[in-house]
């Protein structure tokens, strides 16, 4: 096989197979290839995908050594889309009665969610997470979106059992906004203990919900290694409830008489 | 910019963009190279996908014309993979009581699922689909990973509405299996009168919830082009009441005293 053919069938390969690890036999055997070549064409795409922004290649020497693509999203690219994401969001027909905001048109559209997906997954990138967790429903396609680019499961918090999952372990806790009692639910085998876990979900207030999440965690001995929201809003009326998480966006004042919404980036820049 | 370097950064463009049209034009200014040598780069990318069993380049000639990626399992990918998932669903260990089967693991893993996502897609590929419509909360990951492949939004139908997606239109129906009448929501704001959609779930039995859904896109005067669904099973104490719909697996019977599943394939791979 040319050296072109092989470059297509690599780049696939990496963008399909994030943090897979292979050795270069390998691939000197799948393209038939000298390992001289092959470390030159991962040398290409390595160069390529750090110019482009979307990761590299992480190579380890050695008999035990070969190569994985570890997918990150660079700052500029980062910045720019939380930029554009702030403005789409600022469009007052979002505003919605009670002072919510609509983005579900936003939720829905397979490539915001991966591009979200790819900037959380750069932050979390050495963690060394076993799981994504979220909680039913928003906030599921961002944590598969999370999940795929660090190659681990996700897990679903319910807040009703379902018979289809088999025994369960469930909490009550505190809502922040409503203040009502609310109960969680995760099956008994979707988690192993001790998981390192990250908890990613579309929207926070006072933080009730994602502080049901890190209890019900508790029960599991999970380690929560890191909280990723899409969007904060201050709760004037309640103290936050989680202190250590990181937001994409905020926002940070609706005045539904004036019909104007400020949205800023969140605290997530701060580590660009 | 070298071919090499080219083909890299076309190769993520087009897996990262399926469906996204651009011109020839685009590509030679972006990468400064002539028409000539891009076009020879499309050849390269598209006989490499269709080797691998990923899609094509779709080319239109002209003045107007351009190239956009179309993804799409070849049917060996397509056969193996349904295999695979039905000798893995066959685990005794996911009987639970009531004779249900436990799939919460593999439809928490992201490959997996957007494994399923390119078969689905490959199938609606020419349907002209505009949304993928789905009911919460598993089938979520699985409309994602097909939306993603055809590149149109996701719209969830919820069994109660939520404040922040303003005015709904509800319906009531018989669920097929518990016999009890339910409620699904459809934001208003969510689906264009007239839509073409593609329902994707990752479960049926009779099919009341799917029968409901289709009865809610009615209100929208919604098309309901394909219906997908991972698994089906048999409800011996009631007829179907869904006929048109596509299943990767089907589970045949579930002996729970023997601790025994048969699963096969659905009724997807008369089209292979």
């Amino acid at each position: 096989m040319k050296r072109s053919q092989r470059l297509v069938s690599l780049t696939n390969f990496f963008i399909e197979n994030p943090r897979v690890h292979r050795n270069l036999p390998y691939f000197a055997e799948k393209y038939n290839a000298a390992k001289a070549s092959m470390s030159e064409d991962l040398d290409i795409i390595d160069n390529m995908f750090q110019l482009e922004g979307i990761g590299y290649l992480k190579r380890v020497a050695g008999s035990a050594g070969g190569v994985m693509f570890i997918p990150e999203s660079s700052d500029d690219n980062g910045i720019s889309f939380i930029n554009d994401l702030c403005k789409n969001l600022e469009d007052p027909a979002r505003i919605l009665p009670g002072g919510y905001l609509y983005m579900s048109d936003l939720l829905g559209e397979p490539k915001t969610i991966r591009d979200i997906g790819r900037i959380f997954a750069s932050r979390f990138s050495n963690l060394d997470i076993d799981v994504v967790v979220t909680v039913a429903t928003k906030g599921i396609p961002l944590a598969y979106a999370v999940a795929s680019f660090l190659n681990v499961p996700v897990v679903i918090v319910r807040r009703d059992p379902k018979v289809t999952e088999g025994s369960s372990v469930s909490i009550n806790y505190v809502s922040g906004s409503s203040r009502k009692i609310q109960t969680m639910v995760l099956p008994k085998r979707s988690l192993k203990e001790g998981s390192n876990v990250c908890i990613v979900d579309d929207f926070m207030k006072a933080g009730g919900t994602i502080n049901g999440i890190v209890s019900l965690l508790g029960e599991f001995n999970a380690n929560v290694k890191a909280i990723g929201v899409l969007a904060e809003a201050d709760d004037e009326e309640e103290e936050r409830v989680v202190e250590d998480y990181l937001s994409l966006v905020k926002i940070s004042d609706v005045d539904i008489k004036e019909k104007q919404i400020q949205v800023i980036p969140g605290n997530f820049v701060k580590y660009f």
